[in-house]
């Protein structure tokens, strides 16, 4: 049996171990705390739907990931759910330990960044990139509510390094094909898609967008919209963003500026990742996601002074660990 | 005996009132609410030092600027100490009505705009512009700490609205020692200047880099100078917006950047006027300090993104009030 691991224990690593568990396969959680782990491991995760039903217990093996680098079977199929913060040279260290050549890792990170450095430093791993509107809020370090279902597109990893469109990492389809059954089996709505590259622009659009002002502004996804002044601004850094995407992808597609709106109006109450990270006084992705955008822009030639401006701003505000 | 009015029941119009008060001159505070001017005319203003130890009950006369029109005799020497935001047309006619031709109005407000608006809308009245480095906080409604003593300059009130230097209504001399006399047996450090411009645009440039920064990060005003990331923000906005107000007046200084590093390190532990607004959800002054720079910019043709941009944000901020 294909041995499964989630590295990460917030709300979409919960979200998948726990529905892969309760789909009947067993499932390794690798976590960064180990008080996560010893949780996880004594109750199994506890997964709930939208309007906070118990769904089932599901139980789940669980270690940190320097413990998993001593496991005597390891890994062949790694669902990657951590923050692009958690990206440091140690933590990528420790995934080459514990995955080994051959095996599948599908990163479901937000932003852009994460497929090169992976790339680099899982050597003869099959890197695959993974976006999902699956909707999920870590409630315990063992409890997790399935807040909204969405599609989970998985395909070969695109690179962003270059001013080339999609180059990608070309990953062996057989174990595209293992992860979309694991997801599938699991009750995700998995589409294996050919341009993954769009579908993490299209998100990053979204993310560019949302994440900053919420966190700036301190107020949840609905609000944004809700007086001229912040339509102005999401539509000035929509306006100078979607440039510089479509430079590396992103379709020529009207219906942008609507699914930005769409995705505010579907998730009003919602507070951004970004903006809880700014509140809890954690480093937020901004670097990942305005930061990005700004390489991109820069790479390509076109001004994102916005997309600077409000990095350095993000990254200025206590707990973002840009600089101490 | 020449009658003397404050408008303004905020910190410095407290403590402007309670010291001249103290001094043994009779003053009447204009409020905005009736309630505050109530509690003015019931204990006067209760003024204390920089410890918190009293300094003196300030007996007062207190009413609102509506109350104040029907006065048989008005007051002759107004100290203005109200925000911008304050300035709506509706507290211009107010002021209008209250104020004879021929009395001399001191403008305390922070940033630019009130001069070409006051001057408009009190015509025949001896116009002044003060600034004051003397801190106050204002901690009840009849009640003010003074919490370090400073420096008032007060002289004619400079005009911004042309890109000609050294505009200024020019005030009857006489008024202008009369204000002054005011200030000084009150015990204020008043110095008469012939060039307001410069001490105003010195106390934007200030405000301009200060106030945003503080209100968007939510940090103290020490905080400011605490990171490279912070300073590095700070350094940006002070080097946009020194060229545009060297247009107006402010001089070639070197010594600018370090009195900016002096303000924050001298008032660290303060959350500047600004952040206190946003965090209480009132309006701010953004409009008359980064919202004056990027006018002053676009007059003079000179570029200043982030002081547009940084006035875009804050106006977006709830309670802001720019926009509904």
């Amino acid at each position: 049996m294909t041995k499964i691991a989630v590295a990460g224990g917030g709300s979409i690593g919960l979200l998948l171990a726990g529905r892969i568990a309760l789909a009947g396969k067993p499932v390794t959680v690798w976590t960064r705390a180990e008080a996560q782990a010893r949780a996880l491991a004594a109750s199994g995760v506890a997964v709930c739907g939208a309007s906070g039903e118990t769904i089932g217990i599901a139980p789940v093996t669980a270690m940190t990931l320097d413990q998993a680098q001593a496991e005597r079977d390891p890994a062949h199929v790694v669902l990657l759910a951590v923050k692009q913060t958690a990206l440091s040279q140690a933590f990528l260290d420790a995934l080459r330990a514990a995955v080994p050549p051959g095996a599948a890792v599908a990163a479901f990170c937000n932003g852009l960044g994460h497929t090169e450095r992976l790339a680099a430093a899982l050597p003869g791993r099959h890197l695959l990139a993974a976006v999902t509107t699956e909707g999920a809020r870590r409630t315990g370090p063992a409890a997790v509510r399935h807040t909204g279902s969405g599609n989970t597109w998985l395909g070969d990893a695109p690179l962003f390094d270059g001013t080339a469109r999609d180059a990608a990492v070309p990953a062996d389809p057989a174990k595209l094909q293992i992860v979309e059954k694991v997801l599938k089996e699991a009750g995700f709505t998995a589409i294996v898609s050919n341009d993954m590259a769009e579908r993490m622009l299209r998100k990053l659009l979204s993310n560019a967008v949302i994440n900053p002002l919420t966190a700036l502004l301190r107020v949840p996804n609905g609000q944004l919209t809700a007086t001229r002044d912040r339509l102005r601004l999401m539509r000035t850094l929509f306006d100078e963003t979607v440039p510089v995407l479509r430079q590396y992808g992103l379709p020529n597609d009207p219906a942008l500026w609507d699914e930005l709106l769409d995705v505010c109006a579907r998730t009003a109450a919602n507070r951004s990742s970004m903006l809880q990270d700014v509140e809890a006084g954690r480093p937020t992705e901004i670097g990942a996601i305005n930061g990005a955008v700004s390489r991109l822009a820069r790479q390509a030639g076109l001004p994102a002074p916005w997309n600077g401006g409000l990095t350095a701003l993000i990254e200025a505000i206590p707990g973002d660990g840009g600089d101490v």
